[in-house]
Protein backbone atom coordinates (compact mmCIF):
# COMPACT_ATOMS: atom_id res chain seq x y z
CA UNK A 1 0.00 0.00 0.00
CA UNK A 2 2.36 2.85 0.89
CA UNK A 3 6.66 2.83 -0.83
CA UNK A 4 9.05 3.13 1.14
CA UNK A 5 11.44 5.80 -1.02
CA UNK A 6 14.35 6.42 1.71
CA UNK A 7 14.64 6.54 5.82
CA UNK A 8 16.72 8.80 7.86
CA UNK A 9 17.81 8.51 11.23
CA UNK A 10 16.95 12.79 12.64
CA UNK A 11 17.05 14.11 16.40
CA UNK A 12 16.97 10.33 17.49
CA UNK A 13 12.94 10.07 15.28
CA UNK A 14 13.03 8.99 11.62
CA UNK A 15 12.32 11.24 8.12
CA UNK A 16 10.66 8.95 5.70
CA UNK A 17 9.84 9.82 1.90
CA UNK A 18 7.26 7.42 0.43
CA UNK A 19 5.06 6.45 -2.50
CA UNK A 20 1.32 5.55 -2.75
CA UNK A 21 -1.29 5.52 -5.19
CA UNK A 22 -4.48 7.66 -4.48
CA UNK A 23 -8.35 6.85 -5.67
CA UNK A 24 -8.27 11.05 -5.17
CA UNK A 25 -5.82 12.03 -7.92
CA UNK A 26 -5.53 8.76 -10.01
CA UNK A 27 -1.69 8.65 -9.80
CA UNK A 28 1.11 7.68 -7.41
CA UNK A 29 1.76 10.46 -5.07
CA UNK A 30 4.90 11.09 -2.98
CA UNK A 31 5.26 12.52 0.37
CA UNK A 32 7.21 12.86 3.78
CA UNK A 33 6.37 11.73 7.27
CA UNK A 34 8.69 12.98 9.80
CA UNK A 35 8.50 10.51 13.38
CA UNK A 36 9.68 11.87 16.83
CA UNK A 37 10.69 9.34 18.73
CA UNK A 38 7.92 8.95 20.90
CA UNK A 39 6.40 7.74 17.35
CA UNK A 40 9.26 4.70 17.75
CA UNK A 41 8.43 3.99 20.71
CA UNK A 42 4.44 2.72 19.81
CA UNK A 43 3.36 6.22 21.64
CA UNK A 44 0.06 7.22 19.32
CA UNK A 45 1.29 10.88 18.42
CA UNK A 46 -0.31 13.44 17.46
CA UNK A 47 -0.31 14.59 14.46
CA UNK A 48 0.22 17.72 11.82
CA UNK A 49 0.14 18.14 8.19
CA UNK A 50 2.16 20.77 6.15
CA UNK A 51 0.88 22.02 3.17
CA UNK A 52 3.89 23.82 0.98
CA UNK A 53 3.52 26.61 -1.70
CA UNK A 54 3.99 26.92 -5.18
CA UNK A 55 6.44 24.78 -6.90
CA UNK A 56 7.39 23.09 -3.77
CA UNK A 57 7.82 19.58 -3.07
CA UNK A 58 7.79 16.72 -0.06
CA UNK A 59 11.50 18.28 0.53
CA UNK A 60 11.36 21.66 0.90
CA UNK A 61 9.60 22.00 4.10
CA UNK A 62 11.37 18.59 5.59
CA UNK A 63 14.72 20.28 4.32
CA UNK A 64 14.64 23.95 4.54
CA UNK A 65 12.05 24.38 8.14
CA UNK A 66 14.24 22.90 11.23
CA UNK A 67 11.11 21.79 12.23
CA UNK A 68 11.95 18.35 13.06
CA UNK A 69 13.69 19.44 16.19
CA UNK A 70 10.75 20.93 17.61
CA UNK A 71 9.02 17.93 16.79
CA UNK A 72 11.02 15.18 18.29
CA UNK A 73 10.91 17.30 21.42
CA UNK A 74 7.10 17.64 21.97
CA UNK A 75 6.14 14.42 19.96
CA UNK A 76 4.59 15.13 17.39
CA UNK A 77 3.91 13.46 13.98
CA UNK A 78 4.54 15.73 10.93
CA UNK A 79 3.19 14.95 7.57
CA UNK A 80 4.54 16.93 4.27
CA UNK A 81 2.38 15.43 1.28
CA UNK A 82 2.93 16.97 -2.32
CA UNK A 83 1.43 20.08 -3.91
CA UNK A 84 0.37 18.81 -7.03
CA UNK A 85 -0.72 15.75 -8.58
CA UNK A 86 2.21 14.90 -10.95
CA UNK A 87 2.76 13.38 -14.56
CA UNK A 88 -0.81 12.37 -15.19
CA UNK A 89 0.15 14.22 -18.76
CA UNK A 90 -2.47 16.75 -18.83
CA UNK A 91 -1.67 19.38 -21.64
CA UNK A 92 -0.24 22.29 -20.21
CA UNK A 93 -0.07 20.92 -16.93
CA UNK A 94 3.72 21.60 -16.47
CA UNK A 95 3.14 25.43 -18.08
CA UNK A 96 3.01 27.68 -15.78
CA UNK A 97 4.56 27.82 -11.58
CA UNK A 98 1.42 28.99 -10.72
CA UNK A 99 -1.15 26.31 -12.37
CA UNK A 100 -0.87 22.69 -12.74
CA UNK A 101 2.08 21.02 -11.69
CA UNK A 102 3.38 22.09 -8.19
CA UNK A 103 -0.40 24.08 -7.72
CA UNK A 104 -2.69 21.91 -6.82
CA UNK A 105 -4.54 24.39 -4.78
CA UNK A 106 -5.79 21.80 -2.17
CA UNK A 107 -9.36 21.89 -3.70
CA UNK A 108 -11.47 19.43 -6.03
CA UNK A 109 -11.56 20.54 -9.65
CA UNK A 110 -14.63 20.35 -11.01
CA UNK A 111 -13.57 21.27 -15.23
CA UNK A 112 -11.94 18.89 -17.36
CA UNK A 113 -9.36 17.52 -17.96
CA UNK A 114 -8.37 18.37 -14.15
CA UNK A 115 -11.29 16.81 -12.29
CA UNK A 116 -10.04 13.31 -13.36
CA UNK A 117 -6.47 14.54 -11.09
CA UNK A 118 -6.56 17.63 -9.50
CA UNK A 119 -8.26 16.44 -6.00
CA UNK A 120 -5.85 17.42 -3.74
CA UNK A 121 -9.15 18.26 -0.97
CA UNK A 122 -10.20 15.09 -1.15
CA UNK A 123 -6.53 13.40 -1.39
CA UNK A 124 -5.67 15.46 1.83
CA UNK A 125 -8.53 14.47 3.87
CA UNK A 126 -9.00 11.15 2.57
CA UNK A 127 -6.52 9.41 1.12
CA UNK A 128 -3.71 10.52 2.89
CA UNK A 129 -5.24 10.44 6.37
CA UNK A 130 -5.66 6.60 5.41
CA UNK A 131 -1.89 5.86 4.59
CA UNK A 132 -0.62 7.78 7.23
CA UNK A 133 -2.99 6.15 9.74
CA UNK A 134 -2.37 2.29 8.54
CA UNK A 135 1.71 3.15 8.53
CA UNK A 136 2.51 5.24 11.41
CA UNK A 137 1.80 5.72 15.32
CA UNK A 138 -0.44 8.62 15.01
CA UNK A 139 -3.18 9.65 17.31
CA UNK A 140 -6.11 10.58 14.44
CA UNK A 141 -8.48 12.36 16.70
CA UNK A 142 -5.22 15.12 17.48
CA UNK A 143 -4.64 16.83 14.40
CA UNK A 144 -3.66 20.13 13.19
CA UNK A 145 -2.78 21.50 10.01
CA UNK A 146 -0.26 24.33 8.62
CA UNK A 147 1.29 25.67 5.78
CA UNK A 148 2.37 28.45 3.35
CA UNK A 149 1.68 30.80 1.09
CA UNK A 150 -0.87 28.84 -1.56
CA UNK A 151 -0.08 25.71 1.33
CA UNK A 152 -1.29 28.46 4.17
CA UNK A 153 -4.54 29.15 2.53
CA UNK A 154 -5.21 25.35 1.86
CA UNK A 155 -4.61 25.03 5.54
CA UNK A 156 -7.26 27.82 6.53
CA UNK A 157 -9.80 26.43 4.11
CA UNK A 158 -9.09 22.47 5.09
CA UNK A 159 -9.26 23.76 8.59
CA UNK A 160 -12.79 25.47 8.16
CA UNK A 161 -14.34 22.90 6.06
CA UNK A 162 -12.70 20.09 8.37
CA UNK A 163 -13.05 21.45 11.46
CA UNK A 164 -13.63 17.94 13.29
CA UNK A 165 -10.55 16.72 11.72
CA UNK A 166 -7.84 19.47 11.54
CA UNK A 167 -8.77 20.70 15.08
CA UNK A 168 -5.61 23.25 15.03
CA UNK A 169 -4.37 25.46 12.51
CA UNK A 170 -1.66 27.96 11.62
CA UNK A 171 -0.45 29.75 8.50
CA UNK A 172 3.04 31.54 7.08
CA UNK A 173 2.27 33.82 4.65
CA UNK A 174 -1.16 32.81 3.24
CA UNK A 175 -2.80 33.71 0.36
CA UNK A 176 -5.61 34.96 2.36
CA UNK A 177 -8.71 36.18 -0.15
CA UNK A 178 -7.96 33.74 -3.37
CA UNK A 179 -11.13 35.38 -5.67
CA UNK A 180 -9.48 38.93 -5.09
CA UNK A 181 -5.79 38.12 -6.02
CA UNK A 182 -4.17 37.04 -9.53
CA UNK A 183 -3.36 33.98 -8.35
CA UNK A 184 -6.71 32.47 -7.00
CA UNK A 185 -8.50 33.92 -10.21
CA UNK A 186 -6.24 31.99 -12.21
CA UNK A 187 -6.37 28.45 -10.64
CA UNK A 188 -10.27 28.97 -9.44
CA UNK A 189 -11.18 29.61 -13.27
CA UNK A 190 -9.40 26.42 -14.82
CA UNK A 191 -10.01 24.54 -11.79
CA UNK A 192 -13.83 24.79 -11.06
CA UNK A 193 -14.81 27.22 -13.83
CA UNK A 194 -16.72 30.48 -14.49
CA UNK A 195 -19.10 30.80 -11.69
CA UNK A 196 -17.23 32.57 -9.26
CA UNK A 197 -20.28 31.53 -7.04
CA UNK A 198 -18.80 27.83 -6.68
CA UNK A 199 -15.40 29.32 -5.84
CA UNK A 200 -16.93 30.84 -2.41
CA UNK A 201 -16.08 26.68 -0.96
CA UNK A 202 -12.76 27.31 -1.34
CA UNK A 203 -12.02 30.66 -0.20
CA UNK A 204 -10.57 30.92 3.08
CA UNK A 205 -12.57 34.30 3.56
CA UNK A 206 -15.47 33.41 2.24
CA UNK A 207 -15.57 30.25 4.24
CA UNK A 208 -14.84 32.24 7.76
CA UNK A 209 -17.70 34.60 6.67
CA UNK A 210 -19.88 31.50 6.43
CA UNK A 211 -18.90 28.55 9.07
CA UNK A 212 -16.25 30.39 12.05
CA UNK A 213 -15.00 27.10 13.24
CA UNK A 214 -13.56 28.98 16.90
CA UNK A 215 -10.52 27.31 16.94
CA UNK A 216 -7.53 30.36 17.38
CA UNK A 217 -5.86 30.96 14.06
CA UNK A 218 -2.46 31.70 14.22
CA UNK A 219 -0.72 33.67 11.04
CA UNK A 220 2.77 34.99 10.79
CA UNK A 221 3.61 37.26 7.56
CA UNK A 222 6.72 39.39 6.52
CA UNK A 223 6.23 42.94 5.88
CA UNK A 224 9.10 42.62 3.58
CA UNK A 225 7.63 39.86 1.36
CA UNK A 226 7.76 40.51 -2.45
CA UNK A 227 3.83 38.95 -2.65
CA UNK A 228 2.20 40.80 0.30
CA UNK A 229 0.02 43.47 -1.04
CA UNK A 230 -0.93 41.41 -4.72
CA UNK A 231 -1.23 37.97 -3.96
CA UNK A 232 -1.48 37.42 0.03
CA UNK A 233 -3.77 40.32 1.36
CA UNK A 234 -4.17 39.32 5.07
CA UNK A 235 -5.63 41.96 5.65
CA UNK A 236 -8.95 40.93 3.95
CA UNK A 237 -8.74 37.42 5.80
CA UNK A 238 -8.41 39.40 9.13
CA UNK A 239 -11.43 41.59 8.65
CA UNK A 240 -13.31 38.84 7.90
CA UNK A 241 -11.90 36.94 10.86
CA UNK A 242 -12.91 39.56 13.10
CA UNK A 243 -17.11 40.23 11.73
CA UNK A 244 -17.37 36.68 11.81
CA UNK A 245 -15.99 36.47 15.70
CA UNK A 246 -13.38 33.74 14.28
CA UNK A 247 -10.38 34.20 17.12
CA UNK A 248 -7.64 34.71 14.91
CA UNK A 249 -3.81 36.87 15.59
CA UNK A 250 -1.82 37.53 12.60
CA UNK A 251 1.81 38.97 13.17
CA UNK A 252 3.31 41.15 11.16
CA UNK A 253 6.92 40.17 11.02
CA UNK A 254 9.50 43.06 10.34
CA UNK A 255 11.96 42.39 7.74
CA UNK A 256 11.06 39.09 6.74
CA UNK A 257 10.38 38.00 3.74
CA UNK A 258 8.16 34.71 1.43
CA UNK A 259 11.12 32.55 2.36
CA UNK A 260 12.05 29.55 4.49
CA UNK A 261 14.48 31.66 6.33
CA UNK A 262 11.37 33.54 7.64
CA UNK A 263 9.40 30.24 7.98
CA UNK A 264 12.22 28.44 10.45
CA UNK A 265 12.21 31.48 12.71
CA UNK A 266 9.08 31.07 13.63
CA UNK A 267 8.11 27.44 13.19
CA UNK A 268 8.92 26.48 16.93
CA UNK A 269 6.08 29.08 17.80
CA UNK A 270 3.84 27.65 15.27
CA UNK A 271 4.14 23.96 16.39
CA UNK A 272 3.97 25.17 20.18
CA UNK A 273 0.48 26.61 18.94
CA UNK A 274 -0.77 23.19 17.95
CA UNK A 275 0.95 21.17 20.48
CA UNK A 276 -0.98 23.58 23.11
CA UNK A 277 -4.87 22.91 21.00
CA UNK A 278 -3.88 19.49 20.71
CA UNK A 279 -2.83 18.36 23.82
CA UNK A 280 -4.58 20.82 26.73
CA UNK B 1 35.35 44.44 -3.02
CA UNK B 2 32.53 42.00 -2.04
CA UNK B 3 28.78 41.66 -4.17
CA UNK B 4 26.02 41.15 -2.21
CA UNK B 5 23.82 38.63 -4.00
CA UNK B 6 20.67 38.22 -1.61
CA UNK B 7 20.05 39.32 1.95
CA UNK B 8 17.39 37.89 4.20
CA UNK B 9 16.11 38.42 7.44
CA UNK B 10 16.55 35.30 9.67
CA UNK B 11 15.94 34.90 13.74
CA UNK B 12 16.42 38.45 13.94
CA UNK B 13 19.29 38.17 12.41
CA UNK B 14 20.57 38.57 8.32
CA UNK B 15 21.73 35.41 5.86
CA UNK B 16 23.36 37.16 3.04
CA UNK B 17 25.13 35.69 0.02
CA UNK B 18 27.90 37.32 -1.62
CA UNK B 19 30.67 37.15 -4.31
CA UNK B 20 34.32 38.63 -4.27
CA UNK B 21 37.18 38.13 -6.76
CA UNK B 22 39.88 35.86 -4.98
CA UNK B 23 43.83 36.50 -5.80
CA UNK B 24 44.66 33.02 -4.57
CA UNK B 25 42.17 31.54 -6.50
CA UNK B 26 42.13 33.55 -9.50
CA UNK B 27 38.64 33.51 -9.93
CA UNK B 28 35.06 35.09 -8.28
CA UNK B 29 34.49 32.98 -5.19
CA UNK B 30 30.86 32.86 -3.53
CA UNK B 31 29.95 32.67 -0.07
CA UNK B 32 27.51 32.77 2.26
CA UNK B 33 27.32 34.46 5.95
CA UNK B 34 24.88 34.18 8.77
CA UNK B 35 25.48 37.59 10.97
CA UNK B 36 23.30 37.28 14.03
CA UNK B 37 21.47 39.85 15.56
CA UNK B 38 24.32 40.79 17.80
CA UNK B 39 26.46 41.87 15.11
CA UNK B 40 24.10 43.71 13.36
CA UNK B 41 24.13 45.47 16.63
CA UNK B 42 27.45 46.31 16.12
CA UNK B 43 28.96 43.58 18.89
CA UNK B 44 32.43 42.23 17.66
CA UNK B 45 31.04 38.79 17.38
CA UNK B 46 32.89 35.41 17.18
CA UNK B 47 33.46 33.90 14.18
CA UNK B 48 33.02 30.25 12.61
CA UNK B 49 33.96 28.92 9.34
CA UNK B 50 32.02 26.07 7.86
CA UNK B 51 33.52 23.78 5.33
CA UNK B 52 31.41 21.41 3.15
CA UNK B 53 32.18 18.37 1.40
CA UNK B 54 32.02 17.22 -2.11
CA UNK B 55 29.80 18.48 -4.33
CA UNK B 56 28.60 21.26 -1.91
CA UNK B 57 27.93 25.00 -2.22
CA UNK B 58 27.71 27.47 -0.15
CA UNK B 59 24.10 27.14 -0.19
CA UNK B 60 24.32 23.57 1.41
CA UNK B 61 24.91 23.98 5.20
CA UNK B 62 22.72 27.29 5.33
CA UNK B 63 20.13 26.00 4.11
CA UNK B 64 20.04 22.26 5.32
CA UNK B 65 21.79 22.56 8.85
CA UNK B 66 19.73 24.67 10.55
CA UNK B 67 22.25 26.25 12.61
CA UNK B 68 20.96 30.28 12.34
CA UNK B 69 19.27 29.52 14.99
CA UNK B 70 21.88 28.66 17.24
CA UNK B 71 24.28 30.96 15.91
CA UNK B 72 21.62 34.20 16.64
CA UNK B 73 20.77 32.68 20.61
CA UNK B 74 25.16 32.19 21.10
CA UNK B 75 25.83 35.38 19.29
CA UNK B 76 28.53 34.19 16.56
CA UNK B 77 29.03 34.75 12.71
CA UNK B 78 28.99 31.75 10.36
CA UNK B 79 30.90 31.89 7.56
CA UNK B 80 30.23 29.68 4.62
CA UNK B 81 32.76 29.63 1.85
CA UNK B 82 32.03 27.84 -1.52
CA UNK B 83 34.12 23.70 -1.97
CA UNK B 84 36.38 24.66 -4.88
CA UNK B 85 36.86 27.45 -7.50
CA UNK B 86 34.13 27.62 -10.39
CA UNK B 87 34.14 28.19 -13.70
CA UNK B 88 37.98 27.99 -14.67
CA UNK B 89 38.26 26.40 -17.90
CA UNK B 90 40.42 23.79 -16.41
CA UNK B 91 40.20 20.52 -18.49
CA UNK B 92 38.25 17.74 -16.85
CA UNK B 93 37.69 20.12 -13.87
CA UNK B 94 33.47 19.03 -14.05
CA UNK B 95 34.12 15.52 -15.02
CA UNK B 96 33.54 13.69 -11.74
CA UNK B 97 32.12 14.91 -8.30
CA UNK B 98 35.24 13.94 -6.12
CA UNK B 99 37.91 15.67 -8.24
CA UNK B 100 37.78 19.12 -9.61
CA UNK B 101 34.74 21.60 -9.29
CA UNK B 102 32.77 21.00 -5.60
CA UNK B 103 36.18 19.00 -4.79
CA UNK B 104 38.58 21.45 -3.77
CA UNK B 105 39.74 19.71 -0.84
CA UNK B 106 41.17 22.86 1.21
CA UNK B 107 44.37 22.78 -0.08
CA UNK B 108 47.05 24.13 -2.32
CA UNK B 109 47.56 22.43 -5.95
CA UNK B 110 51.16 22.25 -7.22
CA UNK B 111 50.61 20.42 -10.22
CA UNK B 112 49.49 22.27 -13.51
CA UNK B 113 46.74 22.77 -14.07
CA UNK B 114 45.19 23.40 -11.15
CA UNK B 115 47.89 24.89 -9.17
CA UNK B 116 46.94 28.67 -11.02
CA UNK B 117 43.42 28.19 -9.47
CA UNK B 118 42.93 25.25 -6.74
CA UNK B 119 44.35 27.04 -3.35
CA UNK B 120 41.40 26.83 -1.23
CA UNK B 121 43.58 26.31 1.68
CA UNK B 122 45.25 29.92 0.46
CA UNK B 123 41.65 31.33 0.11
CA UNK B 124 40.12 30.19 3.73
CA UNK B 125 43.20 31.71 5.79
CA UNK B 126 43.82 34.62 3.31
CA UNK B 127 41.46 36.14 1.22
CA UNK B 128 38.08 34.96 3.04
CA UNK B 129 39.37 36.36 6.16
CA UNK B 130 39.95 40.13 4.38
CA UNK B 131 36.57 40.30 2.98
CA UNK B 132 34.88 39.22 6.10
CA UNK B 133 36.93 41.31 8.49
CA UNK B 134 37.02 44.43 6.22
CA UNK B 135 32.35 43.35 5.76
CA UNK B 136 31.16 42.21 8.87
CA UNK B 137 31.19 42.60 12.76
CA UNK B 138 33.31 39.76 13.86
CA UNK B 139 36.43 39.22 16.03
CA UNK B 140 39.17 37.66 14.34
CA UNK B 141 41.10 37.01 17.11
CA UNK B 142 37.88 34.42 18.27
CA UNK B 143 37.62 31.89 15.13
CA UNK B 144 36.52 28.61 14.80
CA UNK B 145 36.52 25.86 12.10
CA UNK B 146 33.91 23.24 11.76
CA UNK B 147 32.83 21.00 8.68
CA UNK B 148 31.43 17.79 6.80
CA UNK B 149 33.03 14.79 5.07
CA UNK B 150 35.44 16.84 2.62
CA UNK B 151 35.00 20.12 4.53
CA UNK B 152 35.57 18.08 8.07
CA UNK B 153 38.89 16.65 6.95
CA UNK B 154 40.06 20.53 5.31
CA UNK B 155 38.57 22.22 9.14
CA UNK B 156 40.61 19.33 10.65
CA UNK B 157 43.88 20.34 8.95
CA UNK B 158 43.23 23.89 8.39
CA UNK B 159 43.22 23.97 12.60
CA UNK B 160 45.98 22.15 12.70
CA UNK B 161 48.21 23.82 10.95
CA UNK B 162 46.73 27.19 11.70
CA UNK B 163 46.46 26.89 15.49
CA UNK B 164 46.20 30.15 16.22
CA UNK B 165 43.83 31.58 13.30
CA UNK B 166 40.87 28.72 14.36
CA UNK B 167 41.41 27.96 18.03
CA UNK B 168 38.62 25.61 17.92
CA UNK B 169 37.55 23.06 15.55
CA UNK B 170 35.04 20.17 14.90
CA UNK B 171 33.65 17.97 12.36
CA UNK B 172 30.84 15.65 11.19
CA UNK B 173 31.64 12.33 9.51
CA UNK B 174 35.37 13.81 8.25
CA UNK B 175 37.47 12.10 6.01
CA UNK B 176 39.94 11.13 8.48
CA UNK B 177 43.46 9.65 7.17
CA UNK B 178 43.00 10.93 3.33
CA UNK B 179 46.17 8.73 2.39
CA UNK B 180 44.68 6.13 2.86
CA UNK B 181 41.37 6.14 1.17
CA UNK B 182 40.30 6.73 -1.92
CA UNK B 183 38.70 9.98 -1.92
CA UNK B 184 41.87 10.89 -0.85
CA UNK B 185 44.66 9.29 -2.77
CA UNK B 186 42.75 10.44 -6.05
CA UNK B 187 42.53 14.00 -4.98
CA UNK B 188 46.19 14.46 -4.08
CA UNK B 189 47.89 12.57 -6.37
CA UNK B 190 45.80 14.88 -9.42
CA UNK B 191 46.56 18.46 -6.99
CA UNK B 192 49.84 17.21 -5.49
CA UNK B 193 51.63 14.92 -7.72
CA UNK B 194 53.06 11.59 -7.13
CA UNK B 195 55.50 12.32 -4.10
CA UNK B 196 53.29 11.12 -1.58
CA UNK B 197 55.94 12.80 1.66
CA UNK B 198 54.53 16.25 0.36
CA UNK B 199 50.49 15.10 0.65
CA UNK B 200 51.58 14.76 4.59
CA UNK B 201 51.46 18.36 4.71
CA UNK B 202 47.24 18.47 4.15
CA UNK B 203 46.83 14.99 6.18
CA UNK B 204 45.15 15.25 9.19
CA UNK B 205 46.42 12.15 10.72
CA UNK B 206 49.40 12.59 9.31
CA UNK B 207 49.81 16.67 10.81
CA UNK B 208 48.36 15.44 14.19
CA UNK B 209 51.55 13.55 14.81
CA UNK B 210 53.86 16.24 13.60
CA UNK B 211 52.18 19.02 15.50
CA UNK B 212 48.88 18.17 17.58
CA UNK B 213 47.51 21.69 18.76
CA UNK B 214 46.11 20.90 22.32
CA UNK B 215 42.80 22.59 21.09
CA UNK B 216 39.66 19.75 22.07
CA UNK B 217 38.45 18.44 18.45
CA UNK B 218 34.68 17.06 18.76
CA UNK B 219 33.88 14.78 15.96
CA UNK B 220 30.43 13.43 15.03
CA UNK B 221 29.99 10.36 13.25
CA UNK B 222 27.19 8.53 12.40
CA UNK B 223 27.41 4.60 12.33
CA UNK B 224 24.90 3.56 9.50
CA UNK B 225 27.40 6.43 7.36
CA UNK B 226 27.66 4.79 3.97
CA UNK B 227 30.89 6.28 3.79
CA UNK B 228 32.43 4.88 7.20
CA UNK B 229 34.58 2.20 6.55
CA UNK B 230 36.00 3.08 3.14
CA UNK B 231 36.52 6.94 2.77
CA UNK B 232 35.87 8.12 6.51
CA UNK B 233 38.28 5.66 8.84
CA UNK B 234 37.77 7.95 11.79
CA UNK B 235 39.79 5.14 13.62
CA UNK B 236 42.85 5.76 12.14
CA UNK B 237 42.23 9.27 13.55
CA UNK B 238 41.52 8.32 16.77
CA UNK B 239 44.46 6.58 17.13
CA UNK B 240 46.86 9.09 15.97
CA UNK B 241 45.49 11.57 18.49
CA UNK B 242 46.08 9.38 21.38
CA UNK B 243 49.41 8.51 20.47
CA UNK B 244 49.99 12.38 19.62
CA UNK B 245 48.64 13.52 23.30
CA UNK B 246 45.98 15.57 20.85
CA UNK B 247 42.95 16.12 22.61
CA UNK B 248 39.83 14.21 21.23
CA UNK B 249 36.33 12.86 21.03
CA UNK B 250 34.71 10.73 18.72
CA UNK B 251 30.89 10.02 19.28
CA UNK B 252 29.59 7.26 17.45
CA UNK B 253 25.91 8.22 16.65
CA UNK B 254 23.51 5.31 16.29
CA UNK B 255 21.88 4.84 13.11
CA UNK B 256 22.63 7.80 11.57
CA UNK B 257 23.75 8.60 8.02
CA UNK B 258 26.10 11.03 5.48
CA UNK B 259 23.61 13.96 5.61
CA UNK B 260 22.14 16.67 6.92
CA UNK B 261 18.92 15.05 8.95
CA UNK B 262 22.30 13.85 10.96
CA UNK B 263 24.00 17.37 11.25
CA UNK B 264 20.93 18.82 11.84
CA UNK B 265 20.60 16.93 14.85
CA UNK B 266 24.51 17.67 16.35
CA UNK B 267 24.67 21.38 14.92
CA UNK B 268 23.93 22.53 18.41
CA UNK B 269 26.26 20.67 20.07
CA UNK B 270 28.99 21.77 17.60
CA UNK B 271 28.23 25.47 17.88
CA UNK B 272 28.02 25.23 22.08
CA UNK B 273 31.30 23.58 21.30
CA UNK B 274 33.16 26.32 19.41
CA UNK B 275 31.30 29.33 22.16
CA UNK B 276 32.49 27.65 24.93
CA UNK B 277 36.21 27.24 23.64
CA UNK B 278 36.35 30.62 22.19
CA UNK B 279 34.20 32.72 25.27
CA UNK B 280 35.54 30.67 27.90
Amino acid sequence: MVETVSRQRCFEGMQGFYRHWSEATQCTMSFAVYEPPQALDGVKTPMLTYLAGLTCTPETFTIKAGAQRVAAKLGITLVMPDTSPRGCGLPGEDDAYDFGTGAGFYLDATQTPWSSHYNMATYITRDLQHVIAENFSVDTGRQGIFGHSMGGHGALTLHLRNPGLFRTVSAFAPVSAPMQVPWGEKAFSNYLGADRDVWRAYDATELVKQQPSGANILIDQGDDDQFLSRELRPEIFSKACQEAGQPAQTRMQPGYDHSYYFIQTFVEDHLNHHYRGLTG
